[in-house]
């Protein structure tokens, strides 16, 4: 029974088979240190997911190569009909021919359409037709995903670089510090720590949720410490350094929030491995007040002084 | 009162009646297997929904053909006008002026407008006006059709082919699996397992929600195993193959999960029937660790051996 | 306190003062019969909102006369500027002229740019720039309306015209139905019923939420009874058709939905007077099977036969 | 354990150091009285943030400023490359030749190409292709940008001007009014108070959520009166005016609704002052019916009368 009480803790569903020590479930960027293999092709595409993530340099690297093809292949069904039936054509080698028929393309796709040089008879005409539906099709998409890619919330939570073991209250508490340095108001923050730690003497894991001394706040305007009260409770009780090296503890943090400029839910995620926790360290306050506006300083976030432990 | 508590379980609405052996509410690619007859047509009518969820091909079948009858319908009305009101036709025959017409009216309508072919005089210069805004409409219109196509989120969760009964610690489990073959991460995972079967002497059918193992995850980036433990508080304490048979069982799958690219909710839904379920199986470990990165082979979800039930 | 209790069911925010007899606070298609005056002008205005839930005939309307309006002011500044500032103008009287200056402008608002008339000069050519660039934004403008209207999740879920008194288990029940009649799914259905009624002898009003057999389904597929059971903890308990008409019973429904297809919330609210209720009735069953499959009847969703109440 | 429960109720992650009298946490029309200072300029960034937020004015600035500059930057291209490969171009001095650059640029990158002036010969051409492609992207974005500024929902929720302390059944309450003045529906909407105070004889600042009489309601289509009964778990029992200076109150009212026209989630934040308080008073009644509608004057939403206090 204690047994199907920690695998509930599991949050990455690995079973608890999480092998040997240095292992990283969460990378501090926050993406997963998990590779699918074996995939089919079709199950693994997502076109518009693809789209909307890729870096911008590829993403317009994409679409004027898309440009360039689509109008290197129109130039040559243009100059397979013959550069004759589009008018004003003033070309004589057929490399300029050619890219008459390429720039005619090109004004075609756009909805450009000069007119110095004008489709003519049913076959260019055809082709034309059809090449700016085409286009149109090819801009609504790129309009969309343009939409999709600005719209696309992106939170930029900042972690503090360390965690650190703090004295709190009579006891001692582990914490770090949160800020969203962005202007956008982050609302209704939910946060949630676990911890994963190698059973002694297995290959094993173990998971815990780590209790917070509050999970959840409705706003999210400075910096916020996040802090596990060491009681008797907790799964780091009575542990040291050497402990937290030799279980190879990993601390995954998850926050959940909505995000009022874009109207949509964000998630982020961190993880601390024992060699960023730094033990005796308490925060440095990093606000200010003057003029009756308080002011916070978010390049302290990982401004810790020593400080003597429960 | 325990009729009023069984009948909370069923999910469909059906009430009690739910018919003879043989009977599947949720077909395995998560449709369901119930359709609504003699609906008005307003009422039943869905636009949007109808474009957006219609197969690529149709979609573009449906934009191709719009658009060429969009076309002939203007070319009927410039011929009407006559086809001398339009500068620069060189079309002799009637068939030709048409054509011109129809070429022209492409050009007006994706707002190209070459201007080899122009419009003179009041009605031609009209009708062209009116044309060119309708195309702007048909394209802004296209451009929310396929932005919404592509942002629709779909889940692709894959579910294991067949359940299993399997050994779960001093009892049997009954099981299947999950993975998101996609890159895109699903947080907030919900799972839900219900089973509907057939009550003995009768036509009538009973819903049971099951107990799982874990109901939710936070993370999903591996495989995912679900468990309902079959203790005696379980629907299907005691019960045989065969019993499974007789009962007609149809095992309901539910999953919901927020879609971190899309930032919208996704829903996906599977069920099993007797013959999809293997007794005294245990799934094959798909996870693998080296280089400190675990690697999931997906291509193993069905993968199973035999295993000694308790 | 028992006061204070009975407010917290008022949804309406109306206090309890809540009128004489035959007062309806949700019209039968969910709209409110509230209506707010003395708002100040920038208060009430929410453009977005006006354009996207406006009639369809208003919208075009409202695009249509846009369009021209837009073209008769850029026609009058072309004018102004000289004709003879376009090229190819081949206008004599200044109707004609005025009117190749308003076609001038429908083919550079919608860049369509025939280029049979073209822009000469500093001025003419100024205007059609700042025209071109209006045109473009205006479209985009179109684009998104176009797009908000279309994706807006429209839940035409419909509701029995009557709600019955009805035999349920050992006592009786207040009964409605519901269906969606469309093809999306709608997920996570969640309905909310309460009851409004005069005080005795007083022209205050109560508000009681009523308990249902069943608040929330995790499907819609089907047509979905709506039970309260009028057990001794109802309200309704113990009331004749005559009370309920003295009283000037309003029933209220609430339904909140996931709507798979555009990945939105929906709502939809209806309420029931006395004179839609019948006592003594119960609801014939609307599903049939054949082949293995469901079929609902929609147009059974108000067909009720008589029953004898307990 | 005190302590650490009253730091949970602090929502500005400001921990217990809050400073001076006079200091406002939220300001009246809900903005964060908050700067953070030292912010790389990466993570401060949000492109689509900031161009959604801005002002009308200052978006359609942006807009003009970035058309002139593009067609500036692109009319020297064309100059560089030369004139003379512009067909049709009329102008004689390079000033002239530049404006003819200019607007070719601007008929260009609109893809509005007249055609009276086109590009003759290669480099001419493939400035001009890359032009039209820029241009399509640039009112992609744009379109993008309008849709997300019109689609983003604004709620325009009217707070009372004043709170007022108000005889509340036999006890005191706090109170003040809410309406949504404009005509979407706001559905489940959900409503938080706290109040922040300076601790005697000390700099720090407690938090207290405040007990409402309702938190939430399902519809909200009239004037909300939000109540706080000061009974004696309530912070503010057996407090005078003079304690609500001393004490440098601030009472803080977050509210958050899901918006019907938008399908949106929106948020709405207020603040109140010991100076923005008054005491003995009772809201004036603001509803009245006549033929069966009820109608609100939201005009009255400050209106109250002397009401002696229990």
């Amino acid at each position: 029974m204690a047994k199907r009480q920690k695998r509930e803790f599991n949050d990455f569903g690995l079973g608890e088979k999480s092998s040997s020590k240095g292992f990283r479930a969460l990378n501090k960027d926050g993406s997963f240190n998990i590779e699918k293999t074996n995939i089919p092709l079709f199950e693994r595409l997502n076109f518009f997911h693809t789209l909307v993530t890729m870096k911008w340099s590829h993403f317009f690297g994409f679409i004027f190569l898309g440009y360039f093809t689509v109008n290197i292949i129109f130039a040559v069904i243009y100059t397979i009909i013959g550069v004759e039936n589009l008018t004003g054509t003033q070309g004589m080698t057929s490399f300029e021919q050619f890219m008459e028929a390429f720039f005619f393309s090109a004004q075609t796709i756009t909805t450009l359409g000069y007119g110095r040089v004008a489709p003519l008879g049913l076959p260019a005409n055809i082709v034309a037709a059809i090449e700016s539906l085409l286009g149109l099709l090819f801009f609504a998409l790129a309009t969309g995903l343009l939409y999709g890619r600005f719209s696309k919330p992106v939170s930029k939570i900042r972690y503090s670089d360390k965690a650190i073991i703090s004295p709190y209250q009579e006891i001692n508490g582990f914490m770090f510090r949160l800020i969203n340095p962005q202007k956008n108001e982050l609302l209704d923050v939910e946060i949630n720590v676990s911890v994963s730690m190698k059973r002694e003497n297995s290959e094993l894991r173990d998971f815990h949720i780590l209790n917070l001394e509050r999970e959840k706040v409705r706003f999210f305007p400075s910096m916020w410490t996040i802090v596990h009260p060491i009681d008797n409770n907790s799964p780091l009780f009575g542990l040291s350094t050497e402990d937290y090296n030799k279980k190879d503890f990993e601390f995954i943090a998850m926050l959940r929030a909505f995000d009022e400029s874009s109207g949509q839910m964000v998630y982020s995620r961190s993880s601390y491995k024992p060699e960023e926790i730094e033990w005796g360290q308490k925060f440095v306050y990093a606000a200010k007040q003057s003029n009756g506006k308080t002011y916070i300083d978010v390049s302290k976030i990982n401004e810790s002084e020593k400080a003597e432990l429960n």
